[in-house]
């Protein structure tokens, strides 16, 4: 080994779910959008003046901040943008997770909270999901460094009701608690007036999900305005200019559409539905989804080997190999059309 | 105070450099490209399937990536990207400056270097360029825990030769040696080469100077596969997909426009000796440039009171207020017609 390689730094290395590239799949693996940005989005693309591409974008990105807090009826230094949530969140890590003591967030979550919590040498406790993969609020009421879980949580898609969630951030009122939201258009309450009450809470949302634009990079975190410039500080000595011109411009666009966002999102949660009655009439049980995903087994039928079984059929599901979840299938929440397919070959798989 | 605010990260927050707004300015204060992007970005832009914006983009970049192989003569496991050169030399830090002994950087250089550091907690020396403002190789020839300088550096805007980096890379194989080449397109020798010799060697470039889109955040490193492979591995494990649709697709245009982009470069570097000959007449000394400004100081005339005086007159340069270089001003090369006006101030300033 060369001596230079002892101090490179050691990571469990993350694989990014698949992106097939094939013509003719059906992508229900990674909860994207199955519909298209907002028609205002393509507008505002062919009509980029692109020789400002030469010039530095605004650090402060203040086109979309303010298209966003005038839809969330904030001001803008309530509020924080980044390159995904997930550039977002692990910017939230390194900037309030400064603790000795341990944070906390649920055994069964986002796979990322671990891997950052590790990237940054932050203690992390992990409290178990109860039986029915419910967040138990009691387990946040011990000593910690500091609080994170998705509401809507994933992959599970079940949401802790509003009541719960005030209540763990009420009883954490000494260390930061965020509320990852990055599905909460699709189903549950979010938190986001909280804010107001407490000065602790930082809810993070995402254009990925309900806002059809995972390829665009774009997330926020919402708080009081002391987390929000703590934030911007970190993110200033890192690199002041995250956000190139697309993501401000064709981002702002897609916050301003809010009719196609309701009507899409709309559609989405129409085709659960239908989705749910269909997995329950097929033998499947699911928690009660809030997400734009079911997460569902089926007593009797392998997890991993219906997973593959899809596969061979360019029909894409995520399966996770991990303990408790190994019978489960996170299944995103196509267009009909898709769902229908999806459908017709668990019907034949099943024999039913 | 509150409890919470005990554990928030402690940073001196960047300031970075103006972004004045006003419709009538020379800006040639943050080493922008005066030249818009490649004209086949506009054509890309305006072509762009908007609809896959719903999707995640790939997270190896290939498309990027493949064109920046083909342009380097390099594998394409040779080359990281990242949002901006900012993202990829904190990244590097991150990745390979994980050794107890200071990294080494010179005293007066880009102004990032020592955020990082601190950011990271790593430790770091800084040597002091000589009253030349050359970086001494000697300097160099002790115990640390990595090195990085840029060529040509900044704000000096002066080349180190061929001969004295691959010096100090030769002196230095058991740490990681990582030369920030922003600017090198403009003038100096560039280090990529010897990656094919030194194995500890990284090279870091960036769109957003000679490529004309540093509102696009692009930068890139190159490097053994080993290195390359450790900061993919870094950068997974925060954030997978850090770069959006757009940059994929209008930063491989412009990599493939190489008649343009030699054609801007090529006129950056006649204006500038046009620069450096009527500097001269007005009694300025400066390095010699190899950048796309010119770090010039004049006996007898105060640079603040200069800058002010230019500002007032909505030519905006850069100044620095710092030990050693509070008697210089960073001057971006603009176009003939800038400099031109640039210069009309400055004859009528001085009286000449």
């Amino acid at each position: 080994m060369k001596a230079w390689e002892a101090n490179i730094r050691k990571v469990v290395p993350y694989v990014p779910g698949e992106q097939p590239k094939k013509d003719r799949m059906i992508k229900l693996n990674t909860n994207e959008n199955p519909y298209g940005p907002a028609p205002g989005v393509k507008a505002a693309a062919e009509h980029m003046d692109l020789e400002r591409l030469r010039l530095y974008p605004d650090p402060t990105a203040d086109l979309l901040v303010s298209a966003l807090a005038e839809r969330y009826g904030l001001n803008k230094d309530q509020i924080f943008v980044g390159v995904g949530s997930d550039d977002v969140l692990a910017m939230a890590f390194l900037t309030f997770f400064n603790s000795d003591k341990p944070i906390l967030f649920p055994d069964i979550t986002y796979s990322f909270y671990s891997v950052w919590a590790d990237l940054y040498r932050i203690p992390y406790k992990r409290p178990a999901l109860d039986e029915q993969f419910r967040i138990r609020k009691e387990d946040y009421d011990q000593e910690n460094g500091g609080v994170i879980f998705p509401n809507p949580n994933a992959p599970t898609s079940l949401a802790l009701g509003i009541r719960d969630v005030e209540d763990i951030i009420a009883r954490n009122q000494d260390v930061i608690v965020i509320v990852d939201e990055a599905y909460i258009d699709f189903g549950g309450e979010s938190a986001l007036p909280l804010i107001e009450k407490y000065d602790n809470l930082l809810v993070v949302q995402t254009f990925s999900k309900s806002r059809s634009m995972a390829g665009m990079r774009i997330g926020y975190a919402m708080g009081n305005p002391v987390l929000i410039k703590a934030m911007n500080d970190v993110k200033y000595s890192f690199n002041s200019y995250t956000m190139n011109l697309p993501s401000l411009i064709l981002g702002t666009e897609a916050v301003k559409d809010e009719a196609y966002f309701q009507e899409t999102v709309g559609k989405i949660k129409e085709t659960r539905e239908r989705a749910k009655e269909r997995l329950t009439r097929l033998g499947f049980t699911y928690p009660e989804p809030s997400a734009n995903f079911i997460f569902a087994t089926r007593p009797g039928t392998d997890a991993k080997t219906l997973f593959e079984a899809l596969k061979e059929e360019s029909i894409y599901v995520r399966y996770f190999d991990a303990p408790r979840i190994s019978q489960y299938l996170r299944i995103t929440i196509g267009t009909d059309e898709q769902m229908e397919a999806f459908f017709r070959f668990l019907e034949h798989y099943l024999n039913c």
